[in-house]
């Protein structure tokens, strides 16, 4: 079932796209969030860039936490393991970042990622969406696995004029240039903002501590 | 006895496939659940494929911990030790996922692996199985081993019509297409699953810790 | 939008200039202010001398820390996160040292910066901005791109001649040789100082523990 | 006096058997058991395979910790260290494996290791012996050596045909499939264990930590 | 105004001399003091060799802390960060040992160092001052940069001959034996030393410890 | 003064002997005791070899710690640092193990070691001393240098008739089979031992906690 698109929307389960020297291919990238300490880890044969444009990606997602309805705090009790099958083929490059990020939203928030879409796009820690190599290639793997719909760099727009039409008949081919644009577009339901202030919540726990003594001590 | 059968159903041995170039052989592996701290050790000279499969194992079955019976707190007061016999001998490649999900379960639940059944298959970290390569060898080496069943991934089936007669008679052969029924096939009984909510959990374990400074109040 | 200024006045987003066999290029250099632990983290394809320019960086800003109202312990409780897009392209050398220093203050304080500088220039653990080479081909890089004002070392302003009249008319180029005039030009607001004498702080933190202690006893 | 048999049991002191491209030799391997916090460490120029072996052996013994009388959790209070002299000469390979288990048992009971006794033979995670090459060149080294016992992998007794007569007649051959069988024969007298239930332990743990806060509220 | 000496008397800034295959130049060594946990961190292309020279002369100021005022403990409070520019420009070998000293009791003790001397040496972890190589270059680099006293180790006296006598009379060039002569030289004061003895201080707190407890108690 | 024997007693001094291409010649080592946390740190371009000879050195002396009087839960607040000048010379070899014995035994209980004696030997984890390479080069450098008295290992004792008259004219050479005797020969006085019964002192230390409790309660 690898090169095709998937069966089901699914938490954590996000279809990218790969572009190589034999041609482009879909790339299905997992993430699991576990009980754990903060801690991130990559595997499936990765390469530094790639490794990287996850550190990115989580970042980004760490910084918008209560935008998705995660307290930041929370981040410390889960672990994240991001992983790329098939796991002898190595990878690389920055180009998955935007699904990167989707990805980890999607295990943080529980929101299934929608079964049709492919996306492509490097990510910087604003979450601005950089532009990409490869889009032909990348868009006729998409039609060929039969996927629906493909997010792509706005700032590669420019390029469609070079794809044949039957590829941008059979797609639906979105540009982005933020991964808000992108989260709205993959995931099946939005997440829900909380308000977050790190200062009031501070200030908060430290009162909470001191009153468990006090109630500690009423009780003789 | 190595290249044989296991001679008993031993809890945490699991009898995998390899294909090297010079064919097919079976691959012993072992794990051990040890007093600890949540670490994972792998030894046997192992690649890093080899390892991030193990990784991938460890997170999926971490991920499912409750559904066979483990709270997964108690992950992190053990250690878990995977080798793979013969020390001199490297290993690499993906295809043990699915044994290494096995062999991980078992030592977990404490319920052996039947010893006449090996297996070969990539895994994800949702538990599906992803196609191999080598499979007429591996057939071969299970058969000329004394195994009786041999779990494939279902993608593999399309291989099967290459596979002498004399092998498909003298094997069982069960595809699979996510580990569940790979453990279903392995493990000499059911784990059994039990209820676990993070979150009330958590609020539990605040409690009672409340609890135990008010106890330790009222004895004055 | 890559090679051109940023659109608009932005927290920890700071314009450097680049230098390579192929000419100047303006560098986007990031960085994020999350909770967490006092840990600094760089992606991008940094080399090592790029990566000690950030820590070099980041010493400094924190041995000025109340000069830009940040008590020193609050910064144990943030991690910083620098990042350079594109992170495909490997990037190294000091001289984006002082785009260093003004992100991380900006990050820290919140300040914007100033969506049209650019600069360039190594910096030391005292501030002093240390000259850097290619000056012609980032002053070009910067016109290119539409920035209007770019902070050079003073030690280079021995290299201006050379630069064509049409650059030097296009920009307004300023000579700096401390990181504090780079902070002055550079955000959008000028950070205010707190008091902060480390031992005083220290006592009054013991105080305070053994204040809390007696404030529970009383509770009796 | 090296190549030569032990002088006198000593605890932690087991001769293994090494062979190279000049022939067979005397190995001795000595382990010390520190006050610490369960660290391993491993000295000796040892190569990956060899150090692997040793986490294996480590594993082994974590695993049946009660059969010779030691406490799991005592194991988290000391460190062992594993040093193979000669510290110029490399040394690799899996096949000291039995002998590892043996030094770490004797270093964790203070049992002596018999000194006129060689052995030879890979171990797995359960204690399982491995046939091991060169047994020629290992017997030859150990009559030699003034050994007068040597332990063998069971599987390598089809081996023995091709030893000289001479060599069989000096030596006292002991074919072992289970390190169980080693430690019998190796070690000067035999662990006693002790009974051993975690979940009871843990229980009586937490149950002790109470009654200690209760004790000192009582003597108010 | 790299290559010349300071303009000012500054704390944690010293000059050094290196000695390259293109002749001798000024070093510039700067070291800051921060609020940490004892951590050392060393930048600005520094080799092997020169970061153990770090190490070395950082052990020997922590043996000898009380003598400059330190109290021992104090120095797991703070971070020291050691960089040498010019970021880009490798840097190696032991001569600057005698320099690291220097710049590191500066900071700890906040005690300037002149800044018109240079110095040359290695350092061993009791203080001695070790010959250095290219003393003819890296005098004539000290004249060349406006440096008028130059430290060099006593062991050097023997190579003051072969150098021309312009730049012997337009340096006074001060051998030295210790490094305690070279801190005599080099800062502009003389750090004022404490008592300090372990074993009394760890009885004084271990009292003051149990004193806190009762004093909480006699609060009821 | 390199290649001289040192000019006083010394505490944590010792002189080694080198064996190179070009020669024979002393080898100064120094250790310093630090408050710390029974962390080990090695200078002076040390080689694998030598650096594992320290940690069989190291470890040999935590097993004997309370025969020359030191408690073993001291070691764990001091740290250790072991430097070898000249720090630009690589060294390597297992050869200088009983002078890193002798050097660590020195700091530890504060015994000068004597000046005139250089030593040479490689060193197991119990304390034996084993042969080395290169004797005739090291005893020249011995004389050449002004030592009076050189420890050999006992099995080099067959490679002194080789030795010129006068080198052995002019050196007492002491050969030694364990380093309690190059402990009694190398340093100025002999280490007192104190009893150590690691299981009394827990079951002490657990005692003495639950005492301090009580006093604090009783003090109500
Ligand atoms: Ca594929
Ligand atoms: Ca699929
Ligand atoms: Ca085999
Ligand atoms: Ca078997
Ligand atoms: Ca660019
Ligand atoms: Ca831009
Ligand atoms: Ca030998
Ligand atoms: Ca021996
Ligand atoms: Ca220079
Ligand atoms: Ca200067
Ligand atoms: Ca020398
Ligand atoms: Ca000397």
């Amino acid at each position: 079932k690898f090169g095709l698109a998937e069966e089901a929307d699914q938490i954590g389960v996000v279809t990218g796209l790969a572009w190589t020297s034999v041609g482009g291919d879909l790339l299905s990238i997992e993430a699991l969030r576990l009980p754990g300490k903060g801690r991130m880890k990559t595997t499936g044969k990765l390469g530094d860039v790639m490794k990287e444009s996850i550190d990115a990606a989580a970042s980004y997602v760490r910084s918008i936490a209560p935008s998705i309805g995660v307290k930041p705090p929370r981040l410390d009790k889960w672990d994240i393991h991001v992983h790329v099958p098939e796991g002898a083929t190595p990878k690389d490059g920055p180009s998955a970042g935007i699904a990167m990020v989707t990805s980890i939203v999607s295990v943080l928030t529980q929101i299934p990622v929608k079964k049709d879409i492919a996306m492509t796009g490097e990510v910087t820690l604003r979450g601005n969406v950089l532009p990409i190599g490869g889009l032909k290639e990348k868009l006729l793997a998409a039609l060929r696995g039969g996927i629906t719909t493909v997010l792509i760099p706005a700032e590669n727009e420019k390029d469609l004029p070079e794809i044949p039409d039957n590829v941008k008949e059979g797609l639906t081919i979105i540009p982005v240039s933020h991964v808000s644009e992108v989260l709205e577009q993959a995931l099946t339901a939005k997440p829900e903002g909380i308000d977050w202030d790190e200062e009031a919540e501070e200030a908060a726990a430290a009162q909470a501590a001191l009153d468990n003594k006090g109630q500690g001590a009423t009780a003789h």
